[in-house]
């Protein structure tokens, strides 16, 4: 039976999440419901981006994604469904897809139709809810929509390369968990660019001539252990899902500080890779 | 096989909620666990019933709720389970169900009294799971309780209206995770005083002639999206649970504000509404 | 079919979670994930030991657990599965399990070795969820480890008792959703050196003589419910993991106030009891 994920800016509280897996499980009693995140901040259609680019190709191929940011139709915000990587997913033509296309060229997107028979303030729970299910049940998205060729682009997504190539100015898009600074530099671009030379990455006034492969790749484990200071320190990774990320190793936002509030960078901050002459 | 869902306000952190949902698989391997909240505000009687009452009828006929909130048995705090628009409820005799029961009247109410075998300090997994799991066998509410005909009412749920029907004096009772302001007043209450008259909407020092349909209605869509401004305009709408709601467009509590914030308004606040002479 | 749970220091936003969830689904389609926790403080290695802990049992046999925090593998913090009291346990061998094996030995305890065919940074993901289906679909510890015979321990665990058996020095392991204070003291532990003897629990300038079965033993119900004034008073219970917790009645931690605020007390903080002479 198929997957059914949601990603929303519903938050923890609200009944949203749960009236919309009850409409769900109303129409398909056994499919199975994945929360992927009710936290993003709300509106914030970059973080929806991130999140639901991160996290959906772990799914088996078919699963049907529906993100509730920002879903309110109006004449500038129609309601798409699409086909993409063998994943559908149902949003808001509003940018949040923008990222992934990209990367991955659509299968098939259609603006969805079915809304002259539905009035509502709840559009996840009366128009996503009925297009994953009819999507789930084997249904085409021709019978829910009309085809598109093109989505709604979000700006500035993609970094800034100038024209001798020596230099990439990207931004921040994400501050995790973890208070690390994602920036929307993503490893196979830093490499194309990069062509094996040296580099110095700047952040606010920190410097960084290193990317590591993880995390505890800062720490020197030649030192006896009660030797060492390693957390708190600073560093340059790729991260799991291939994005450059400013670390601070085993920081908590709550109590020692991280990347974010130790360098004081925030979404939409500046990221600078400045590459040497070889 | 059933769904049981679980409304608590045990949080994000603990254990509560996994211990509990771990006690009903033990019982039952094959039923649904559907969260609806963890976040409910410690001892919060008004949200958790807010939140039940616009969650639990999206999910099917038979579905079994459980509301874990200040449930600790004791000579004033009883437990009991009702079946009430075919749906099952199992909570603490604390006012919880009250603001449902004075739209719906419940089919069958009983005290639970299975406690004589149970001691315990965690009444939500030692209690309420034991009777949602009987109920989910298709086990009868006597087996579990007493039949009692009446349940403990919580204070000024339903709005004032005064002599002549001129006036309506509601009251704030849940900030939504956009910081939206949702009153007591509902919508079939509220057009019933109205009679079609034209009125004006109170709260603090600002004042509303329109109830809106949906957020986007504030948006005039004639004009170029660059010269707008309206996130951050406030508005009143019918939410999609029929309260009237007090909101900010494109509101984050977090960053720009939200109508909480913005015009001061926080729970057991008032909001009035004084009808026009025709 | 199997049950996996899962208890880490994703947090609520970020895509970990789901992806993890979803590369568990890609493997098995029928299991069942369990939520314990996603929100235990970054690199917090206590409150996820205090989590699973209190959780883990009311799972069924047989259930796979996979704690997620401080989990990058490098020389000194090595993968780990064991299986103890007839459930298995994936995690690193950072102290996680020292507090549950302190109590009840593991049956069989490995350090993972299949890394040498993964290249990770989200090892949750990559190995963990590897390891968690291959025991789900029967199959044994030894396959993906070898056989060790002990775990890196935690410190300070385990209260302090005085020479002549006057005193215990506890102190503070956890924080709960409503702000009480939970210590390490244990009710099988406490009533070791008890022997039945009075006490006086200390906690800051605090003093309690009573150990509470629940908390609403702190009411007095012969006298009418609105001349009495509970709410705020401070008690001592054993608590439903059968911790010694001082306890703040029908608290909240973000408006009136919780035990945590309103006794100064914080994790690692002391609370010592001395034992009268009979």
């Amino acid at each position: 039976m198929a997957i059914i994920t949601l990603t929303t800016d519903f938050g923890e509280k609200d009944h949203f999440a749960g009236a919309t897996k009850g409409a769900i499980y109303s129409e398909l009693p056994d499919v199975k419901i994945v929360d992927i995140s009710h936290s993003i901040s709300p509106f914030n259609i970059p973080e929806a981006s991130y999140i639901i680019q991160n996290a959906y190709n772990s799914f088996p191929k078919g699963t049907i994604h529906i993100i509730g940011i920002d879903s309110e139709i109006n004449p500038e915000n129609k309601h798409i469904a699409m086909k993409l990587d063998g994943h559908f997913f149902i949003c808001a033509n509003n940018g949040i897809m923008s990222m992934i296309c990209s990367e991955i060229a659509p299968e098939h997107i259609v603006e969805i139709n079915i809304h002259d028979k539905i009035q509502t303030s709840f559009p996840v729970l009366d128009v996503f809810v009925k297009v994953a299910c009819h999507i789930a049940r084997g249904g085409t998205l021709d019978v829910v929509g009309k085809r598109i060729d093109a989505i709604k682009p979000i700006k500035n997504i993609v970094p800034y390369v100038n024209d001798d190539k020596t230099q990439i100015i990207g931004s921040v898009i994400y501050i995790d968990n973890y208070g690390n600074v994602v920036t929307n530099i993503k490893r196979q671009f830093f490499e194309q660019i990069q062509k094996g030379r040296s580099f110095v990455i700047s952040a606010r006034h920190y410097k960084f001539t290193e990317i590591f492969k993880k995390y505890s790749q800062i720490v020197n484990f030649d030192i006896p252990a009660e030797k060492r200071h390693d957390e708190g320190r600073k560093l340059v990774v790729f991260n799991s899902g291939d994005f450059l990320e400013i670390a601070v190793f085993k920081s908590d936002p709550q109590t020692v500080g991280s990347a974010s509030t130790l360098l004081g960078l925030g979404v939409r901050d500046t990221v600078t890779i400045n590459f040497n002459k070889e």
